[in-house]
């Protein structure tokens, strides 16, 4: 139900996650009556009882308080969605709702993991090299030291896990990479953080401008700074992709460049989509929980739903844990 | 001396500067002999006393650390600079050096104005309505309420000085613009300013996807926030520009696309372009301190003495005094 869009997005990624997935399955949590009305006829015949619908009478509203939406919307799709994975009913929850409501709930009902005090927004970024993991992207807006070190921790579990790296290399986000650089936080993080071992190697200090071809694997921030850093790269996105059109539709010969040069354009911005890597993970949880972008559309949500067959695949959080009791073993 | 280049982009930049505004006199300070020998040799008939050399023995470095410099160059061509404008023998002072010791150099030896805690770094960025001023871009890394309510002080007082803004809009940087978001600092920043009043007009809260486009003029966040939404937008920024140019060189056809195109590039590229708002200010000392980017060119410089010319014209500390007088005085 969640999102900008809500049903005409989520039920058509839903579909194409079925196509594409042959052991999926699932669940769409929500206004029984608007997701009969929007399935396609041939849903039954194509996929059986690989999709199937729960019923729920409440939806949480994209303005609403977490602890408002914690306390008294408990029959909310997202409420619901949420008490299946905790029930192991369902293996993922996806949602494009709420983010503040979505963590809250996730935490309350799910639990974080032994080791973690709160669990963690986590994207994959694309980078030079791949991709980078970055965390946290807006869960804890004031942060511990300590903290910070659990995201080292958690984003470390993650990357070993999807990318296959083994000694993932982490560095903390600064505003410049000598020792003395960074507020009190930074600078009592980098101090546990030099402590790190075993399969960490803790990197030091990466600046803003080289997320995309530092040679790392995970960075690590507090959720306000990572939040503004993310829209900051959102916003600046939207810009130039709006300047570039408007260049291109000055005149009849720039009219013609630009249709000369579509799909190269298309191309280059493919590279940047971030559809392409919609599907922030809540991290820590005893539970795969994925936030998908309020604006998302087809195609993003049906990432964030691989997303998540994959992180189940990967038994993301079970790993996260091994990794974080690996750690706390080593006596840091 | 400073930058990454030094006197091959500085002193051209100085010349260009000359040429452009007659009533410009400027002083190069650093090594005399390295300058005299860069030096154009018609540069006297051209300018006649309008350009000279102080000789300095000392260069603070990159990477120094800002008490370091501060106690032990005081022959630095910083340090002497600065000194100039404390003793009135120059108006401004323009650097493109190490930027913890430029603020910790300007604020030891002119002082902060009176009502001001500490200086911050203010840039005036490119959006959709002209330029929006964000501050602080990093001088200010640990930040109080009251701090970043001297910066919504400050910005104003600029803005009304080089835009003509009468009631400047301020907004405060946050992830997200409901009441309850946000960190401890933004919340407890929150309440002060909802007591601006007189010449300033609070808005409330910005994200950092929205600073393009938000009908705002003043964006006030603490130095460690608003130096990483610098450096994600230029990151990003730079990667959007590689990867178009990789694809447009990907085969002889979209080489051909990038022929026809590359005016139009260029026009969307220039609107980006990061040299055409260099030039940051070191805004609440008792002087006109501006800080080039230290990998500025020519272009980028030039713009830099432009902009310490404009404040200059505009004498925009005794403006930023009289608009925290102003404050001050309303009893807030």
């Amino acid at each position: 139900m969640g999102g900008d869009i809500g049903i005409p997005v989520t039920l058509p990624a839903a579909i194409d996650s079925l196509e594409a997935y042959p052991c999926l399955h699932i669940v769409l949590v929500g206004d029984s009556a608007a997701l009969q009305e929007a399935m396609p006829k041939d849903v039954a015949a194509r996929f059986g009882n690989r999709l199937s619908i729960r019923h729920t009478t409440e939806i949480v509203e994209m303005d609403e308080s977490p602890v408002m939406a914690l306390r008294h919307k408990k029959d909310s799709s997202m409420r619901r969605a949420i008490d299946m994975v905790k029930a192991r009913e369902a293996d993922a929850c996806v949602s494009a709702g709420n983010t503040g409501a979505l963590m809250a709930t996730a935490r309350f009902v799910l639990k974080t993991l032994p080791g973690i005090d709160r669990p963690a927004i986590c994207v994959a970024m694309p980078s030079e090299h791949g991709v980078v993991y970055m965390l946290d992207l807006g869960a804890n807006v004031d942060c511990s030291p300590e903290q910070l070190l659990q995201f080292a921790v958690m984003g470390s579990a993650i990357t070993t896990a999807v990318s296959g790296v083994e000694k993932p290399r982490v560095a903390l986000l600064n505003i410049g990479i000598e020792d003395i650089k960074g507020n009190q936080l930074v600078q009592d993080a980098h101090q546990l953080m030099q402590k790190l071992s075993g399969p960490i190697e803790y990197v030091g200090f990466v600046e803003a401008d080289e997320f995309y071809d530092a040679k790392v694997d995970v960075i690590v921030c507090d959720g306000f700074v990572g939040n503004v850093a993310l829209k900051s790269v959102e916003g600046v996105a939207r810009l130039i992709a709006r300047f570039i059109k408007e260049e291109f539709s000055r005149s009849w010969l720039s009219m013609f460049a630009g249709l000369i040069s579509r799909s190269v354009l298309s191309r280059a911005g493919k590279r940047m989509d971030p559809r392409g890597y919609n599907g922030a993970s809540l991290v820590g949880l005893k539970g795969i929980v994925l936030k998908s972008h309020g604006s998302a559309d087809r195609l993003a949500t049906a990432y964030a739903i691989k997303q998540a067959y994959l992180q189940v695949e990967q038994n993301i959080p079970k790993r996260i844990e091994a990794g974080v009791q690996d750690w706390i073993g080593k006596g840091a």
